[in-house]
């Protein structure tokens, strides 16, 4: 069954080898005046930010490096915002991975808004209008490259918010696979860790329908596949394209449409793991994912393990569901570990003593005990999911 | 691989349940100025026409009724064009199935030039600006409400054309499956054919990936099970809903970004056969899919079958492939037949005596031999397939 929903994605997608030849002509839709952002020196180090320069020679183009990641409204909105205003900036061309295109996506809105940016980015004020966003991705991950959403922290006052607007879908996003050629093996499992969570994250939802079951799951097998391939042999076009194609997908909805919100359970918990320790967060997603399963699982949702371990993993049909299900969780837990996860909270810094705490935060920025839920978690549901990935 | 591609859909799609009671809010985005265009009596019978008058109770409604199947240039889009600057049209309200749709896109472009309309639909000079269209569906079919193109009818030249911009996609589709509930066994077998018959055209097409192979198997299997479901419980909801959203990716691309263009080949007999014995589009593409099939098969396309025989159908992977390959074509045979559609051309008025004239027609119209086609058909092929279809 197809539940009522309303879905529209603007974005166009600009896709394969070769494509910002055509960034001036895109561009100049939107004008001549270019705030270029970036983050560190990867796109230096790999030649693109000369090639975008060299494309842009007849723009001006004004600069916002140094971007971090997990992007900060002071400085960088602020200061992206800042110089949009002073330039009379005609639009943002963002070049990097999901947290320099989050930030352009504040900026954009901020830099057309005449009072504190925050405002907005914490849902006190309606946006009214936006820069166009143009961008370059250089990691396959987030899929912020095709939805309208961004994350950003404020340090002043230890808020960290996930932000929506039609507003801030990007005009186009250019998808060059041989950008993510040099992405280390370590961010490529990570960065895909994060879109294979953004799917089960939509699946694990009701009313299902076989179109949505069958496309997530063919996500799901893309990925997994793919991202074996691509850290053995980090220059497979092949590979990295799908990877590249693949996470687009994750997180504008058009994966679940009509399928209900889960409520997003393991991204919950994961920015309290990130917030507390600085974890990676598509590290800290794997690990998360079989012990959230492990506590979900019941008479009522082991439907939808039994549908993954005959449609994805094709095992066999004869197994019990309760079996079906074991089996699910242990391939998650394998492949993750296959792919150079360490598999246990404590390897990445985390402590069992900072538990209880990050419960409670969680139980207090996004309230996860809910009964829309998918599964409601309670305190004690997380403090168990938190232990046992320790 | 994912070759290659640009892709941009901006229609918003509201979907459900009682969603056209936002039409008004939806409609005024545009202005108060409707031209609300529809096609026979179905919308009548059902309630839909009265309820959409009611909604726009304070806006300016000018109609156009009367919409054919095959829309014609003459009189439906000179008459519409006509109306739109008589009356200063700010939006299109289409209400009904595709050719309510696609008659309604040609008008966005016309009522926007001054010049002869079919200058514009026959590629001779490009469109510069159209009027905003709104749709509400009342079939699941063409998919005309995802996509930017149309097809339009010019009786008086003799002449067909298929007609793409961008500028015609529509700007919010309203779908109700409910307003299918009344849509006939036959209708909804045709309806449904045309669209597995839009996933084969672009299944079968190179380079191929994961994850295109699995939304277009995801999509061919739900189209099967549940137009079944439909036929046999016509206001079964969670059948229609299915049908209906799935028959919306079936056009604009979205299924096979990055897979080449196959050059439709099933689309270009068909529009022959409609053209000269007036068959149902649907009802064509189901007789001769089996038998364009059997054509192309061969060492290099065998992968496609073999593909459709393990994922789609769940065949023994013991076979040998050409026997996996035969058995996906019979049971496409067996499927189109099981859903009532007669499988042999004859009984739907095709003469035999015609199919010369019609291999030419085709290779006139669409040339099907050229080399880039995922199967080149020449004129032997293509009679061939129509001799097999009778």
């Amino acid at each position: 069954m197809i539940d009522n929903f309303i879905y529209g994605t603007p974005t166009q997608l600009r896709f394969g080898k070769g494509v910002i030849k055509d960034l001036p002509e895109v561009l100049s839709q939107y004008g001549k005046r270019v705030l270029m952002t970036y983050g560190g020196g990867s796109i230096k180090k790999m030649g693109l930010y000369d090639e975008v320069l060299r494309l842009l020679k007849d723009f001006t183009v004004v600069e916002l490096p140094g971007i971090e990641p997990n992007p900060k409204y002071d400085p960088s909105v602020i200061t992206g915002a800042k110089l949009c205003k002073e330039h009379k900036i005609d639009v943002i061309l963002s070049v990097g991975g999901g947290s320099v295109l989050d930030c352009s996506k504040a900026i954009s809105v901020c830099a057309k808004y005449d009072g504190e940016g925050w405002d907005l980015i914490s849902g006190k004020v309606k946006a009214k209008a936006a820069l166009p966003i143009v961008d370059i991705l250089t990691l396959a991950a987030t899929g912020s490259e095709y939805d309208c959403g961004c994350v950003i922290s404020n340090t002043a006052i230890l808020d960290k918010r996930g932000y929506l607007d039609e507003l801030m879908f990007p005009a186009v996003s250019f998808l060059d696979p041989q950008y993510t050629f040099s992405v280390s093996a370590w961010q490529t499992a990570c960065g895909t860790a994060d879109a294979i969570n953004h799917v089960l994250e939509q699946f694990f939802s009701f009313p299902n329908s076989l179109f949505n079951d069958g496309i997530m799951i063919a996500a799901l097998r893309s990925l997994m596949t793919n991202v074996k391939i691509a850290i053995k042999e980090p220059t497979n076009y092949a590979a990295r394209s799908e990877l590249m194609y693949v996470c687009s997908w994750g997180c504008n909805g058009i994966l679940a449409n009509g399928s209900g919100y889960s409520g997003w359970p393991m991204h919950s918990i994961e920015h309290a793991l990130s917030a507390y320790f600085d974890i990676t967060h598509g590290a800290g997603l794997a690990i998360i994912t079989p012990r959230w399963m492990q506590e979900i699982l019941s008479e009522r949702t082991v439907e939808r393990f039994v549908t993954l371990g005959k449609d994805l993993f094709g095992f066999d049909k004869k197994l019990s569901d309760k079996e079906m299900a074991q089996k699910v969780i242990d391939e998650f837990y394998a492949f993750f570990e296959s792919i150079g996860i360490p598999m246990h909270l404590g390897t990445l810094g985390v402590k069992e003593e900072a538990i209880e705490d990050m419960a409670d935060h969680i139980l207090a920025n996004d309230d996860t005990s809910q009964d829309w839920a998918y599964v409601p978690l309670d305190k004690a549901a997380l403090v168990r999911i938190l232990k046992a990935s320790m």
